[in-house]
């Protein structure tokens, strides 16, 4: 959906309302688990996405505000430390209280104080505060994605390997077979990088600037599944020279012989153990649970060093991000969104010129930028709308358990 | 209750309807946290103690019995090793599913399967299967005090620090209020130690044997609150010649200034980061939530290393493990079982001539015997009519969740 | 060695020179390694021991003593709260200064200035210093017997297999070959436990007390490498059933397959990573070097948990401590000292009765009293003279660096 | 030195004595020491640097080599995959042996091979091994400045605080008094970045390529001392807003409170207890051993963490390695090189079109472009002669151990 000043009501209630939906198939038990400290159980990211708008805009923009909870401020803060103190990340799945129940009171009683202020708000105070709803609501849809994310990993660890099951999350059509790829010609040059100017933009797609490109083909597709099952097959977790050093010390550190989610004959735990049970014989679990291998379907939660290995495997390399962003709208182009985000070559940094919005939302983007590689596109876990070609997500290099794939592109 | 083979049937009744009961006042989510490795979910509770019932009694005596879901019994198995591989320990608490509803149903199942064997069995089947539903009742009961013990661990770990409520575990009376310590002068000489052959026991409790004690002085009530927080005051926490050495060890890596739950200026999560508040001020979380100290009671909550320091401190010592038993029926003595399991002196070492029970028992009490420390008594958490004078309850010197405290004796 | 008053000086002189004689064959380098936290480097030995005499006996008894260096009082105190901070035990392995030359400049310096006082010193002085002397020296044959398992460990981690080599340890003679098991009926009742008065005694070995024994059989030799051989054969490592709960923990944790020095077809290092190789092939690593295994030698280098695994399977158990030294003098018992410590099934508790040494003594022994198994007998590391019927070594159950082994008692 | 052809031999000769050289002072103790996984031993490096002669070199391209000891091979290599198994990197401090003079001998045998090869070689196979024996010594140039940070941190570790002395690396002369940053113009646009293709360079410094600068300004001086001690004095340890998430999450959990080696008060082992003294009374340690902080001089031994919060604090940034690059022959820039690397805010990526040497040498650089950032200049550990204006060193952001320093930069 797309966000915007008029129909900023709107916009509210239809995200808030869409974080719910995709609650909705979970049971309360499955809304209290964490399974790992980067993930969060359900229940927090509805807590914490509720709490963003108390304290952003309401504590901040409505006098005499009081808050639902002033423990919940100590409770589902995530990483500001301008806010104040908080709640270890690690033991977020120890707060069996609030329950669900009362998670969903305070959301309530929060969306009940935002509507009342966006109804009754005169336009100094809404040109003040609407940047912040805004926010606001691409911050939840981001928070969306992980409830999805962070479930699917909860799920995995579970002999009994539940699926989720949500009509708001539709499956992905069954892909066409898959053609060979096709290497789309790019001339390079100088191009304009970052967002130039329209709609909301997150503060690291900016300033947009000049880049100086050389000439690279990119693959019309995705990596998909069958392929990544042939490098498997040729040994590619075996072979060290394929590897980039510290992947190669993950590799042997946590016995992978496979992405996290794909089972071969011995049924692993938390992704930890999966063996391979020979070519053509793997099932992949996700959120419609345990399904045979789809040949054509885009390989999907990989690591930056499994996505490094692959492409040297096969020849190539991964684009960088300028390049990704460059060849965006490259007649004949596919699957640049919606099925997984594309692992790049760069490292998130910041674009020259950056500096990061001003109070709260600092603390947003910036300080996470050493340690990370950017992601470009979307997932089919993406909420409708959130993403854009300037968009850079971006997770460790061994972050196995989002919707992460590769697309290759090659010198010429 | 007691339990006995007339009565079979009732007391089977009893004891699963009282772990339900315990159960009751804990929403879905609490049943499903695991707060530390040491600590097991309310639900798994639930199922571990009806997995024993079907796989010890109704698998290995029904012919044709099917089990409920038979991958039950690699999640609810906790250590038996001949009983096959099991779900790891520390990952209980991801087990959103099964739901508290479906290991209800469970339940139930297997209530009903032990019904149908009791109510038909001949006398042959009866006496082979008395002695392991017996041996189920009393496990089930152990699991009944950790329920308590680890639902109190998890809540210490919520900021929120939610009460537990329950009819059925009544408060312990307002104590009366402390009396000085009266020294009850033992005799000594040749003892009777152990099970002396009435009624049902653990195989750790024989065989009966004789030892020989020398005289000692053992005082007549447990240590309180208040003496325990004269020795804090006293700067019991900062002087290393109190204790044993891995004992102070633990205090500086852990940072250990109280007992675990209690609670000074500074709230601590996990009971890790308790700050002292001066004398006189203290709070204790309890079942009950947080209260204020009450000098009379019995301290709890304590490691063995704490219950070492504290005795050298106040110029005595811990009872062995046999003066203990030898000074249960002594007049005058209060406070024996009830209120706190009480550390003994004593390592959890096999009396002579132990030998483990038959088959798949076997695994129940004898492998633990390296490591621990041995507990008398009973806490007011331990089922009515569970422990008995000879009872061994034992758990590592650093553990702090149990409700753990200490009575004196000294040398005369 | 005997160490009394009159012949005092020559007892220093003795023991001190002893420790260097240890020493000479090792290069600078290998007295300063440290292989794990466990261990000590050889020329912290040297330093620890002399700091001892300096610390407790010239500096407490010495009007105007200067010492050596001031900063070694941090350095080399081992574990004496009451002497002050040290340096972390896990990095003596760093103090590549004060160096080999400077710590045998620091002997001299401490071994002079003990001459001249035991030269010049009256007979009330003589009074007070003597069992600091006196203990000092036991100490310093502990740290021996130190010097040669922990040099052993080091050069097992070294993929070279370097052999220790002194003439000051003579190599055991080649043991005859080993009996069948003779089971020597002891009688049991009351026995006399603990130091009788006459010599110098640690105080963990008083007071001497009654103890009430059943009656028992105890063999009249050691386990010997041949015996453990065919445990091994006999699948010993892979049978939980064999095993204490927390001892299979360590043989999964730990991949242990093999006693730490046994090495089968791959190499390991740190003993971490033996294989075995098929029966009757084993090496076995010593201060000689890799060796063919002798199936007539003691096995050693076990953990208690291997020790009391194999008794087990076996069809026997170890002895109490009580049980070891009650039968100390029976007829046709062998390999009572001298070969290896012998693990037996009883915690490090203290006696009844026990209080520590006065003074900075106190921490020698009574603060390890927990969490520890009780070692009867010497090794052929230990100094001559060192050891006795009522000496009680001490190490946690995992402990495999030491020269320990097994002897069996059975119930009859 | 400059290393070519021609004088190869005269080359090889001055580097290989370079390295003994600065072991000179060390003891055997001192070489065999390793104070953390990241530091090798002297003895270590000094073996190294020839085990890639002999292997790359001698093994490869001399017909009938012999090794001088066929197990160097799995000691001494450091990270090639492509040439076997090895020892593991944190047990490198277990090696007491070989000796020091052992690895001394083994030096001399390889160079005696070395100068029979390069004596004797035909001008087909001096083409082929020109280029390995190149590498090779600008290799062991790497590793004799490692020699140098590794021993001061093993140092630094040690309470007695030893000083290193050797006369071939002299003193930096005293800094003249620091001037007020003057901030040089730089004015952007297109430049050329990497090798132009003159002399010696790693396979990272290439291909060299065309890259699009915005203008900025760069102080003319590196950040001093004296600067650091003002942003501590600042509170800069204790203000979250200007860390990177990551490095205030080290500040944290390691307890930094000032650079590494910078002594207060209370003296700290291994650079992890430093706390600080009040402004202006700091000492830092170095290879001169303890000095009273000389406020002109560079700072060193700074993380990435810490450079780039101190940047944020002045008010300006990190040059990105190509802003370095480019701002190399500015008129009236000082040091450059010879004083500290300087932290650039590039990550470690690969440039376009980059691919690794062919053979052995293709692990060199390449498989290590993730998780690192970019330094660039030069310190007074760096051998003459071995940096330049295209040279890229690159550390993990948390390193702490390397002569590591800043410059500034700012937009315009």
């Amino acid at each position: 959906m797309s966000i915007a000043v008029p129909g900023l009501q709107q916009a509210y209630d239809e995200v808030r309302h869409y974080s719910l939906a995709l609650a909705a198939p979970l049971s309360a038990e499955d809304q209290s688990v964490q399974s790992m400290p980067d993930a969060s159980p359900t229940k927090w990211h509805l807590a914490h996405t509720t709490w963003f708008f108390e304290t952003v805009v309401l504590g901040a923009h409505v006098p005499g505000y009081r808050p639902f909870d002033e423990r919940y401020a100590y409770l589902f803060n995530s990483y500001y430390e301008a806010l104040g103190p908080r709640h270890a990340r690690p033991h977020r799945g120890l707060l069996t209280r609030p329950s669900s129940q009362e998670v969903r009171a305070y959301r309530r009683y929060v969306d009940e104080a935002m509507s009342a202020l966006l109804d009754t708000a005169d336009a100094e105070l809404l040109a003040r505060v609407e940047p912040l709803v805004t926010l606001g609501l691409h911050h939840e849809q981001q928070h969306q994605e992980l409830i999805l994310t962070d479930i699917l990993h909860a799920f995995s660890c579970n002999p009994l390997m539940p699926a989720y099951h949500c009509a708001h999350v539709e499956a992905v059509s069954k892909p066409k077979r898959a053609q060979p790829i096709e290497w789309l010609r790019q001339t390079g040059g100088i191009v304009g990088i970052g967002h130039d100017g329209n709609g909301f933009v997150f503060d690291n797609e900016g300033p947009r600037h000049e880049y100086l490109l050389r000439s690279y083909d990119i693959a019309h597709r995705l990596v998909t599944c069958g392929d990544y099952a042939a490098f498997i097959a040729d040994g590619g977790y075996a072979r060290p020279e394929l590897w980039l050093s510290d992947g190669w010390a993950a590799v042997q550190r946590e016995g992978w012989t496979a992405p996290i989610y794909w089972i071969g004959d011995e049924r692993g735990e938390c992704g930890e153990r999966v063996e391979r049970e020979g070519d053509g014989n793997w099932r992949v679990f996700g959120l419609s649970g345990l399904q045979a291998l789809d040949a054509d379907s885009p390989v999907s939660n990989l690591s930056f060093y499994e996505a490094a290995a692959y492409a040297e495997w096969a020849g190539a390399r991964l684009p960088t991000e300028f390049e990704w962003e460059a060849a965006f709208d490259t007649p004949g182009i596919e699957q640049m969104t919606g099925h997984v985000w594309q692992w790049t070559r760069s490292s998130y940094d910041p674009y020259p010129g950056f500096r990061p919005l001003p109070g709260v939302a600092a603390e947003y983007n910036g300080k996470f930028m050493v340690g990370q590689q950017v992601l470009r596109g979307g997932s089919s876990a993406t909420p409708p709308g959130h993403t854009r070609r300037t968009y850079r997500n971006f997770f460790p290099p061994a972050a196995r358990w989002q919707l992460t794939g590769v697309r290759l592109v090659r010198d010429n």
